[in-house]
């Protein structure tokens, strides 16, 4: 590690670290009395739109827990709102116009951050301003097939059908809009990185959904576009996918730093499949913060231990906390995880 | 084959079969046309609970498509509302009163078949009566975790958040209630195949939410304790497993002649995974039915080849048929299944 390099930023590149540093997926949310408070006084969508309060809300997890890195406060869908598409959450995003036809596609408009979405990138600023220097701050972006299922389907689905079937029934279609996707959220972390974002991240929540072809053609090729059109900004680039357990071999290839790894799949398996090239974040299992105190330590110790330790490892859930959770297991995670890696012996 | 087994049979037990064998899970469903005309006039509950209707609907596509097997048309939940658990369809179940109490877990009775679900053995008599002999019947439940998503949560939801925690938080009486679903569901399977099913099912489908270790501990351990208690009825046992990827070596030693396996994961990795004394069931994308002839059968081609043949495979979708499907679309898959099967050249 690079002396003054913060411990994420290092592990993100594969760089020895003194311990594994963590940071947890929706960490700035609902579990969070302060979060709520600030909610019980304006809606989600002006939260994500108002430069203040979007930094404070990202700043609270830092001021209650030790944690090596935060996140950006926003939604996946902020940008496609700036790319004049109308949507409402209900809470889970509604899209009033579903995108279902070639011309829907060809009427999309491309994304230009500074006059769509000035918000967000004033947000950066304000965090990066505010922020502890040795905590990093990541932007992110949904990964283009995961707001394809948004965009086609209209609604939050188990199954998304429609954006799947659409795949099908008109494959050319799916892939114009894809990329039309990829280049916008291209443009979208671009910018984020250039308003101070130092690593960024694309939320595939969705492309576990489909079979390894479809997965490979479909979404791994627009995730592509968008990471190779990133690379030259020189920061790390993390992909997390959902539900990718037969999946991982196809991401070797992939130009992202990290894979973000959901709580399914076994860390040591991933890795290997992965290769040395690649870190790893993950697994935890979001249940896990409802166990006893012993029961917590001993699912982190393995986590731990199936990551194999450094380098390599940067610790998080295996998706977003959930909005029951108990803040005080929040803070026994990051205690357990800082002080068995840096005692380097994981489930010892 | 011996003489006169029914395909299907003859390929749940791993012998060989002139052609590779396909049903649909959800094949008596919303996509028919004559299911809706039924559903017109009567409950989805009403229908369950009519074994004249439950036969009728069951049979229906058998008349359309050359089915290798009949599925008794039921709900997981109904052997939960004859143990007195209070519940609506709105369409997917919603318990009154959710169990979440060591007390409510004790609280429930056994399930005693012939009393609390006679209709549902009167409809497996009646669709008996009536199938092809060729066209052997299914019996089926809902394996133990996947139902107690549904106690324990109340309705259905993306993660069954509550019903996750609470295998963390109170294991022990976790495992209490899984084994008292376990034991209702080995009684009402055995009474099933004793009113005439020919093959018994159990359907998994939200295991796969679980991380590997409480995956073999709670839903692997209970669906064992189900199956073990079935396997002197002599008929093939079938564990499907949604979202199994990252699970299929822990299904290897389990008592099931075959594994139904989602549409994510190659069926050559999964037989390799189980060994040879399995069969697999499984696993176009039930998104493919909705693609052009050419990539239907492109598509179909390629799940035969990955199951790598006869003996001991089932064709199947990889999940439940969607509402919106052409019922062209089936009678083609059907078609593609046998023929190319029979020619002995899968994907040539």
């Amino acid at each position: 590690m690079s002396s003054g390099t913060p411990v994420f930023l290092a592990a993100c590149r594969g760089e020895p670290v003194p311990y594994t540093p963590i940071w947890i997926m929706r960490q700035a949310g609902r579990y969070l009395p302060e979060y709520r408070a600030v909610r019980a006084k304006v809606s989600f969508e002006a939260l994500t739109r108002t430069p203040e309060l979007a930094a404070e809300v990202t700043l609270q997890p830092l001021r209650r827990f030790a944690l090596d890195a935060a996140i950006l406060f926003s939604d996946i869908m902020t940008p496609l709102q700036g790319m004049g598409i109308e949507l409402t959450f209900e809470p889970g995003p509604v899209v009033r116009e579903p995108i279902r036809t070639r011309a829907a596609i060809e009427a999309l408009r491309p994304l230009a951050p500074e006059q769509d979405v000035p918000f967000v990138l004033e947000t950066i600023r304000l965090i990066r301003a505010a922020a502890p220097r040795n905590v990093p701050l990541i932007g992110f972006a949904g990964a283009p097939f995961t707001l394809f299922c948004y965009l086609v389907g209209g609604r939050p689905s188990k199954e998304f059908e429609a954006a799947r079937a659409f795949l099908y029934s008109d494959p050319q279609a799916a892939v114009r809009l894809l990329d039309h996707l990829a280049d916008a959220m291209a443009a979208y972390l671009g910018a984020q990185a250039a308003a101070g974002a130092q690593a960024l991240m694309l939320f595939e929540s969705w492309g576990g959904l489909l079979a390894p072809p479809q997965f490979e053609h479909f979404a791994l090729a627009a995730a592509r576009r968008t990471l190779s059109a990133l690379r030259s900004r020189g920061v790390p680039l993390i992909y997390y996918l959902n539900q990718g357990s037969a999946l991982h071999e196809r991401l070797a290839a992939l130009e992202a730093d990290v894979i973000g790894v959901d709580w399914r799949s076994p860390l040591g398996t991933v890795r290997r499949v992965l290769g040395a090239g690649k870190a790893v974040q993950g697994n935890l299992d979001p249940a896990a913060l409802f166990a006893a105190p012993e029961v917590l330590e001993r699912e982190a110790e393995r986590v731990l231990r199936e990551a194999g330790g450094q380098p390599g490892h940067i610790f998080n859930l295996g998706h977003g906390i959930w909005p029951h959770t108990d803040p005080d297991a929040v803070a026994r995670l990051v205690d357990i995880v800082h002080e068995r890696s840096a005692r380097g012996e994981p489930g010892a």
